[in-house]
């Protein structure tokens, strides 16, 4: 089975750097593919991606070395399952409250007898390799989102479930669980020392911190800080900062629009 | 960000005519999108619109003034934050049955502290504007259907939940809720006095109530009794009725086919 | 080899009733296609319809025994081909100028000696039979368009060539071939008589005579005409006309817009 | 209402062959359905079918007598109303486990009163006739798939359930069921006599037994058995192994690589 | 009709400021609409970008004020026709090499008497209301490239031929013309005197003179040059440069890749 | 530049095994990537695909390292230009008849100053590398087919024409340029020893002679012959031919219906 480059760097203390698609083209996911990403996830949830999307987006990742990851949409299993039979090489799960839920999201991401992954990896064969149903359980890396009052407060019962790779914070979403508004890179120090606290926790189970950014600032802060799965930008950001700032330039303008982080 | 007529309108007891749209098509959506209704409904239930399409459809009738909703498949929350994430200025939840599931569909339509919407509007900024976030709780329709005899049992529990903008009638499910065919435009009177009576609850829960046509005469009907929500027909309602009986009649035939509303 | 019911009709001398599609849509094809017309064309020049659009409407009328035809962008061999091999029963030809032009479009439209079709007619075998090669010259239509001032110049020799089945007319570019501004359905008497002089010359070459509509009433005074092969409508206008008369009504206007045919 | 012969067949207690669609095309759809199977069944779990895919692929398969089904990715109502509305003339349901989700999976596809189905059936009166309310209820198979531990064990109260008509066996799935390596085609006796105990309970309960395979020998082989819904094999994996044979055959090879099935 | 921003503002001697699409994907032309340039070109000669692409790429573009326009991949009647009908407000297009050339494209771009552009806007008086074909020959822009050894030869007589709006140059084919290597932003003086050069003509016959860049910097210099029509990047350009800058700053690189227009 | 392996076994001649792809689904093309053929083949000429189509399919071709061809429709060079930006490594040019027309197909595939192909590959250097352009005149791989009286009578001058690399043999176009029913594997005397002929004349211009056929039996045949570019099948040719094969002997059937190739 194709190796998960971005799962063994982590399980080896590695950082990684990838980015966010949120753009439903294959175009625009292959040039990024060849970015030079560690990996590159596809938003299924706020992205305005639909599932016929993600399978072309995952093809286009395969032209490449690049990981391929998919953010679903909701914990459902059948969703979690069939991005995995598509090629995914990693699930983002959102929105992740309780132990029961972490446990949801493993079972379903698992062949028997750790999960209840149903059998039939049409296109994850032709990826990963004919030896894939024999491996996938240890290659495929599972990412539970900590975003919610819930998923703060249960934070090592969550971090404790085996299977559980990596926990990944959307800071959007963290502000409002926090009671803030939700902007993307958040200098609130409330809200930087619960990535902090989150990152913590991380550390204690063993399981790679990840965080999602907006900039290149942030992104750098992250990485010192310790996170091992930093989300630089996605696609889309990236088209419109350079846009912006350089139609700014070119008509003289002073002030450059700051576009804000989606997830 | 950009108003929501239509829900402004009913805060205001007006009237409004809408339109479904069952056609996976951009081209017809924005065919529609300029005949001038208040509305349209991109029906992702019983029309055969996949997750991909819904997206394009909304674009489309961005082009104009008209205001986009979907009714969606299920009351599912990640299909409602989804469609709003894509720019749908309503939703329309069929089958709720009771108070628990009209909290359930307001709190996937409400950013926090009203509900548990997740941040990332990807389109939605560019339809509605960049302040989205800041007023969408009170911009974004949530519209309920009372179709099923749960529904009609526990109507003024339904209409209390805060939140809640519109309770929508489909005419054929509650024709099964009341042990009848499932015709469209019903004139059976304890169907009639149903839907009456949905209205009159509306109007206590200062609820719009809305009801689902198939034909002008229906329309005007339901108008003049006091429904503020009412749909004229579909697209393929339209086209279909138009074609048959300009054929009929360009054939010289004397019995031209009446075709029935979908909903 | 399925028999071509249209062109079998011409050559009987009847009349037959189509309708244009100018969505690039499966299902509203679909749905047009269970409407009873003879025949439904997939208007590639001025439809928002693509290559691959057309075949999927292609496959959408093939569930019904409605008849296929496909009005191509431009008189191009490798597009004639291309619709044909997908399994359309008949090519509309627009802006044929002269008798060249029309030898070119049936030399693509048929299989040698008699023309120079390339064997390949992958989903035509589907549609039409295992015999479909041994056949298809003879129930394959072509119809060339005359609207242009040449080709009502050179109408005779275009009506001489062997292979052109019918002649259709497009009434707006006939008016500016008439220097008229370009509305639908034209009562103005010189391009009522330049209709009536195609069509007796149609006659005199037996080739049958096509004419398009907008409306109920110019279908039938041209079916009563004489006119072989007349549309009476496209989908997208049936559902403009019907959704605009309907919704002025329901709003109590008292002038509803008029709708104007496209081709 | 268009009858559903594959249904038909079972309750006359005949056998019937099908086949298998895992790749999201209509072409190769249309080109399957007139293969000459009596069914074919659209895979929208394991498949990668999006569900825009397979309402493109239920009109290929109009395009001919054979009889369409759906597998849904999981025991979702809204999932099973679509594809019915879609014009599905059966639902394949995965990995159910007990009488609650078979019922589940029956009140989803049943109009009331005999379940919860709602009204609203776009493309199937299309397919079917417009009649078919009021006849859906006896024309729609349901059909279960018993893969699971939990579904094993619970064979006789899932086959107790009004409204199930066939059971279906995956067999990979009821390899890990029973703490074996996921093959397709399995030749251990253990997992045969399992295959053969589930047919012989559903003909106890009057339901058809059903099974998946990847091959011409197992197809005969489990047909002779008494089951009477048989796959013979994926539209891609009849593709690939012809191909593999081939050109092993081509390059002088000796050995020719297996292709498993995927279901 | 709606007014063609750009073309009034060449004609006002004002300067524009565009950018390129390569991508087919209706969301980045829709995120790039709302950025703020004067107009956007959908690139049917380079871009990855088939007909149906082109027109849901219009689409989103006709959300915003910015005006549309289509490189068509070739000097043919029926495309530009095609992409007019769809609602572009200007045609590019590419290697045009004499006065009989840049006439075919002007004719294929203006209604009789001006030109032979067959009559069918079907979404064109969507987007620019009723009364386009009224007004279609004075708004629509038709932008001839020059790029070749015989379009530099022949500049005058090209732009002599009435209906020409502005001439654009394309670098990399420039520099094929010239016998260099084909760089984008190219410093080479007789390069650059060759621009300068077309610019001067352009002036003589009252033609918008245009340029297509790939940075800032040549977009600022070719403004300041007197260029009308000044293409900044395209959305993928401004994706990879920010991705690829972003990127190796954050892994430490001091050396960022340059990521070289496309056109 | 990724060297295009097929080429080079050509001019090292050596033999190479390929495959047709008439389906518009990056899937199957995915699968038979995978497959291990030399190189596959898109078939836009009598294949159901369209422009956005083939993009998909080369796309998914790139996840290996099978050489991706396109068989454009017609000998257009904005379609050569096109295939080829968006990655294809060879043009199949349907139908050459002369000189002028192989030189046409040359001119189109080759960068100045040996052709007149417009730069801008946009998907090309994603796929080949940055220094794509530097040597793609000699990596792009130019076949011209021969399949007409014409294209036979001047077999010597087409084949002297710099530039081209292979000529390959449609046998059904063939057939019918010899006066014949157009079969595909073709066992008439006269068609094989035109065959043979063709192949002669290959070998005295160093150009590598190709053919087409429909199954294992004439590839081996017209391998050892001595063609270099031998096509096996299709894949819906294998998918038709496996799943006819074994449905029959499901049923007991002792007559397996044969499938004919397509080109």
């Amino acid at each position: 089975m194709r190796p998960n480059t971005t799962l063994r760097a982590w399980r080896a203390g590695q950082k990684t750097i990838g980015a966010w698609l949120s753009a439903p083209s294959a175009h625009t996911t292959e040039v990024m593919a060849h970015a030079g990403f560690d990996w590159l996830c596809v938003d299924m949830q706020h992205g305005l991606i639909g599932d016929a999307d993600a399978m072309n987006m995952l093809r286009a990742i395969s032209t490449t070395e690049t990981i391929p990851f998919v953010r679903v949409p909701w914990n459902e299993p059948w969703i979690i399952m069939k991005v995995l039979d598509a090629g995914a090489y990693g699930v983002v799960v959102p929105l992740v409250n309780n132990k029961e839920e972490a446990e949801r999201a493993v079972w379903a991401a698992k062949y028997p007898p750790m999960g209840g992954r149903s059998s039939g990896p049409a296109r994850a064969t032709l990826y990963a390799g004919s030896d894939y149903q024999a491996h996938a359980n240890d290659e495929i890396a599972v990412v539970v989102m900590i975003e919610t009052p819930e998923g703060i407060a249960n934070l090592d019962e969550i971090l404790s479930v085996p299977g559980v790779d990596a926990a990944y914070v959307g800071p959007s979403d963290l502000a409002y669980a926090l009671g803030m508004q939700p902007t993307g890179d958040n200098a609130d120090p409330k809200h930087k020392q619960t990535c902090l606290d989150i990152m913590e926790a991380c550390k204690r189970h063993n399981v790679a911190p990840g965080m999602h950014t907006g900039s290149l600032e942030y992104t750098k802060m992250w990485l010192e800080a310790g996170f091992q799965m930093v989300t630089l930008g996605s696609e889309v950001g990236f088209m419109r900062a350079k846009a912006a700032s350089d139609l700014a330039a070119a008509r003289g303008d002073t002030n450059t629009p700051r576009v804000e982080p989606e997830a």
